[in-house]
């Protein structure tokens, strides 16, 4: 508690669109944020260039931390009671549905915030590639947006600008993970840290 | 739920005497054991011998990640409410208590698990080192084993032996981190799957 606590709070969510705790936690941020009247901000980004930066292998390198992480991700989506399948093709680049994301964040952040969460049920429960431009652009669709538009805004050099300025901002911000919450100088990694987010929201 | 849940559950709790998570685990684990009827085996370990035959590196070798962890070790002790301090000399070679608890263990698991709880209070509440035989001799007394014979025990090469066959079981058995634990072929990882361990056992 500070002098801070009158002040409408405002969480960093940094995440990989690739990543199936940022999944499991997007929902839930988005319940607690609401409850606690904060400010929640969504910030894709490219995992593997932000831990690349940080001077960190990819978490799912080693083989007994694979087999884990397989199975942990499965049991932790039954624990969190989502529907969950893990992609065919895993780990994936998200390149795709991030710059898309930052072009229609600028407009409206409830929008690009519905995208995003479209974005995790495609890929992780319907199992489409992201990789595909075309099944980016039908989820856009899905939310009233012009395919065409959308297509361009996506590969955009504009759009590829805001991702590596997004993930630079990640860097900066000592991100090393996904998902990744930053409020005031709090920073919580993982899924896992959600009760310790929300006495931090309610003793703020 | 399977054909099993007419058996008593031995649950696996790998980790090594100066990892703080497994300090935070520690007795919430042998209190939900307890609650389950479940045998709680404790396997100390060096952590920095496994994860390195896992081909992993050390947790904290990133700055960002070390950052990261000393914060929110701080931060975990007090949502657990536990006493805390990070001690000076960290991370700290546990080799010493490891050896004394198997040579313990082999008489008597509950002393064994006794000593263990007092080795973690007396490194993280009390930062005594742990590489100075000294206070690990002085927890063995406080628990009425006579100093002399502690110490025999602790520099055995049967003890030494004792270790390094834990440390390889936890290889063998997929460990590669601490605190880390194991019911039936169910693997989870850290303080934050306390939840989910006891889900494994109610459902079990």
């Amino acid at each position: 508690m500070n002098n801070s606590n009158t002040l409408q709070s405002e969480i960093d969510f940094y995440f990989d669109f690739a990543s199936p705790y940022a999944y499991f936690l997007a929902d839930q941020l988005a319940s607690i944020a609401k409850k606690y009247g904060s400010k929640l901000h969504w910030h894709p980004m490219l995992l593997w260039v932000v831990i690349k930066a940080q001077n960190m292998p990819p978490p799912m390198d080693f083989p007994a931390k694979d087999d884990y992480m397989r199975r942990d991700m499965d049991r932790s989506a039954a624990f969190y009671q989502l529907p969950f399948q893990l992609p065919e093709s895993f780990p994936q680049s998200s390149h795709l549905p991030a710059r898309l994301f930052y072009q229609l964040n600028r407009d409206s952040e409830k929008l690009a915030a519905d995208f995003a969460m479209k974005v995790f049920e495609k890929f992780f429960v319907e199992g489409l590639s992201l990789k595909e431009p075309e099944n980016i652009l039908q989820i856009a669709e899905q939310l009233g947006i012009d395919k065409q538009t959308a297509n361009a805004q996506m590969t955009s050099d504009e759009a590829k600008s805001m991702l590596a300025a997004a993930n630079e901002k990640a860097i900066q911000a000592g991100v090393w993970g996904s998902p990744f919450v930053c409020i005031d100088d709090e920073k919580f990694f993982g899924v896992d840290r959600l009760p310790q987010i929300a006495k931090y929201l309610a003793e703020r």
